[in-house]
């Protein structure tokens, strides 16, 4: 579970344009109403008749929930793999539609950009876009969440010219 | 742990510039370890060794923890005693310092806008920051996570009259 000791990606390796998909992650019930119980306890993410009588329809996932189960997604298509080094933020986080036990997720990123830190020469920004798509129990796929962040990754060049 | 009935906010408790503050939500070291073996198993979140190594300089919570935390004071504090509806996003997240175990963590709600949904009339949009203000073992407090997105709220005036 933790990352390789020889990272296999570098910041050279997310070019702007390129494309990744990845995951294949159920959302399941128990897990919904655990997150919900610990973190967001309000009653759409709790309660079924509750949740049928909201803007979402039926129980939903916490958003945040969400955001936790790609991010386990990003780690184990590639981050568990990267010299990571952790992330500054998140810009135009968005929750376009609920989450519901039973879907299906998987995540497309989008490379944005990609630019050396100032500050630190050793580490490289890149900013990308993520978007969950979840396969409802009817078959169809949905973009559910939405969101552009900055990773920072060590560069593999000065990596190198430093080993 | 379900909303109340009864709301006691609406959107019209929501004015801009009004300021919230709340929390005290001590951060758990097996918590810690426990949100990222299920969502964020990169090594500065699960391993003190690597940690020490890296930029957060000791075993640090995921940003996605620290966000779950703020949402949880924020639903003890007041969304789960109001008519809320769910957020459409977030913008501008920002995870600024590290949150380690034994920080104590408190919230700062300043609404910087609010205005009614235009394709429901029964719901108001609410913008806000939240910061998250983390107290250290030697006394200090930092600001550690800012964010500003939208909650929606249902209205009193409009609820009241189709009551």
């Amino acid at each position: 579970m933790t990352a390789a000791a020889t990272p296999v990606y570098f910041w050279e390796d997310f070019a702007p344009g390129s494309v990744r998909e990845f995951g294949g992650l159920k959302v399941d019930k128990e897990a919904v109403l655990r997150f919900a119980s610990e973190f967001d306890p309000q009653p759409f993410h709790l309660d079924e008749e509750a949740a049928k009588q909201s803007l979402f329809g039926g129980l939903a996932a916490s958003g945040w929930h969400t955001c936790a189960m790609v991010m386990r997604m990003m780690c184990d298509n590639y981050l568990l793999k990267a010299a990571s080094l952790g992330s500054p933020g998140i810009e135009k986080l968005q929750w376009l539609k609920p989450v519901y036990p039973g879907d299906v997720l998987r995540v497309r990123m989008t490379v944005l950009e990609a630019r050396p830190m100032n500050s630190k020469p050793h580490v490289g920004l890149v900013r990308s876009q993520w978007e969950a798509l979840a396969t409802r129990a009817d078959g169809n796929e949905e973009v559910v969440l939405r969101m552009e962040g900055w990773g920072m990754f060590r560069r593999r060049e000065v990596s190198e010219a430093a080993a």
